[in-house]
């Protein structure tokens, strides 16, 4: 097999599924398929009864080619075009975010159809990547969002929030289901609404070298929040949804690329066949990744950077021993916004994807790749 | 047609070339397709007599197929796989760039067939985007270089450096020439060797609404140095190169999209058909386009953003009129590093690319898309 290849351990996406699903017994899994969209992603998670999240008839209809069915699928999309949402109905898709008036518009003609679920904004605490302010209504604005779904007779299905993305402390679960009570009550007390649907998202954290709380930590605090409504308010949500990405899909993957070139000056450069745009984005961003190569000899401090005449192409600084020309490198924790976002940038093709029952001992890849 | 779309005005893309050829008439002019590889465009400037500059294997048969021959081909990417160089010769291209004695070791089986111009470091004053770093030898290394070379029977073909992308500095040339000339008498007068070409790069700089120096400007800065090189030390390259890319494609394109949706809040979001994710890329590090949108009323402060899900897909902000969902608008001086790094991430598709004779009122675009 040629390099750069995402090498998935399907073991692992398994069990990645069944631990959030113990940690949330309740909940509806829709796994967010724009964290690794890759058909044999989707086709071991629909096996262990995934549902699916997204956020484009793109992605509706790549599920709908691969068997999933509408009501299997969510579409958290707080901003669709009018096409998407005639579309997504058409696909038998009817749970859909919004956070605004003007979204609830182009809802008019769908009364009966869609389930809408209006997108709050919460605290994005200890998020690696926050999503406030693209997403989310404030509560000043719910007031005006209640008052056109009365005054339009629009039910309101649900309330959604999102913590943001690799959220790092279970402490921003707790700010998201205090102000979902908020908005929950306010629909339920001032404007008649009855919204029976929370879906508190996703943005469960996976370990990056960082401290984390566990998923355990992050669904006590959750549920915390529901036995509280449900003993001293009397609400128990009919629907619980929560939108695993990254938590699903990261750690089982591993990117297995090769040294094309080393360039040794005030720092030595050891360029691989896989980069920035070719599947590793998120480096951009600062993220790492643990790794080994084949290499061997004593560790030299080198910057790993992609294959492209780019100058952003530059990944990170490591320690790896002594790099030369074709050894080969693995990289942990790559199953997740990886692949999705690569395009063939100068010339360079994104990572094939394979399949593996188990990856107990991630070297015996390196046997797998010329 | 269905928006995204970018629009590319062949004139303006033979205008391009010619401009650049009345510039730099003596020189071998490679257009750098990685920043736009469209078919179309290669049509385009094939016609032209244009050359092609690339950094892959992908890319030279990209190329192949479209009817480029191997020897109008250049391959500048200063670290290669060695599948890559050998696949490259077996397709005629011969002229290769390096920068390292690593990869020299790479040419010991193509001394006859291989042309090696070395890349040399060369200050990225005035560069948007500074390439020094990843690439090119400084000074204190081509002892070893040519030592290496003289060792190994290995041939100097020339001498190439680059002053970084979107180089808003004449005077960046000047300190570029000034290094080449030392490398290349360096070359000369101690290692016997013989480089006949002088490959000046590209980073040609275009409007962005900042001010730059003329093309005219930058060959003048050029031909000073070729002339008095000629007078003063009886040098004159044989084969002279260029390898523009965003100067030929970038003014060429409008990138014409759509309105799919408004947000009020603190801010006033914006949201888009195409993103960074799907051709918008640069506006992450900071690039802006002129725009213009079919709204009406009042000018208001907006943040543009994509259309999927990310945090990271936010553009820029700008003011239009009061914006509405199914506004169109388009943007200027797009043809550039867009539709290259465009992936499908969160199932949105990148722009279709069409072609038309001349744009000279882009407002005319608005009719051609739905």
């Amino acid at each position: 097999m040629k390099t750069p290849v995402l090498f998935i351990d399907k073991s692992r996406v398994r069990q990645n599924y069944r631990d959030l699903k113990a940690a949330f017994p309740d909940f509806r899994i829709c796994y967010a398929i724009k964290s690794n969209s890759h058909s044999g992603m989707i086709e071991i998670l629909k096996a262990e009864g995934s549902h699916f999240e997204t956020a484009s008839l793109g992605e509706i209809k790549h599920l709908k080619s691969l068997g999933v069915a509408g009501d299997e699928i969510i579409l958290s999309n707080p901003v669709k075009a009018p096409e998407m949402i005639a579309g997504a109905l058409a696909e038998g898709v009817t749970v859909m975010s919004f956070d605004a008036v003007e979204e609830l518009q182009k809802f008019l003609p769908y009364r009966e159809k869609a389930k809408l679920v209006l997108r709050i904004a919460v605290p994005n605490e200890g998020s690696l990547w926050p999503l406030s302010g693209k997403f989310g209504s404030p509560e000043y604005l719910w007031d005006d969002i209640f008052e056109f779904m009365q005054n339009n007779s629009l039910d309101l299905y649900g309330v959604t929030f999102h913590p943001g993305s690799q959220g790092e402390l279970a402490v921003a679960w707790d700010a998201a289901m205090r102000i979902a009570w908020r908005c929950i009550d306010e629909a339920r007390d001032y404007y008649q609404l009855n919204p029976v649907c929370l879906n508190i998202g996703g943005g469960f954290p996976v370990d990056l070298g960082r401290p984390i709380p566990s998923i355990k930590e992050i669904a006590d605090v959750v549920y915390e929040h529901l036995h509280y409504w449900a003993e001293h308010e009397g609400y128990k949500p009919q629907e619980l949804i929560c939108e695993p990405g990254r938590f699903i899909s990261g750690s089982a993957g591993y990117l297995v690329s090769k040294v094309v070139g080393v360039a040794r000056r005030e720092k030595n450069w050891v360029f691989l066949d896989s980069g920035v745009f070719c599947g590793m984005m998120e480096t951009i961003d600062g993220i790492t990744y643990p790794l080994k190569t084949t290499g061997v000899g004593t560790k030299e401090r080198v910057i790993l950077c992609g294959p492209s005449c780019d100058s952003v192409d530059k990944m990170f600084e490591t320690e790896i021993p002594t790099p030369q020309t074709g050894d080969k490198i693995w990289f942990q924790g790559a199953g997740a916004y990886t692949t999705v976002y690569a395009s063939t940038f100068n010339g360079f093709e994104p990572p094939t994807v394979a399949y593996l029952e188990n990856i107990d001992n991630p070297d015996e890849l390196f046997k797998l790749v010329d």
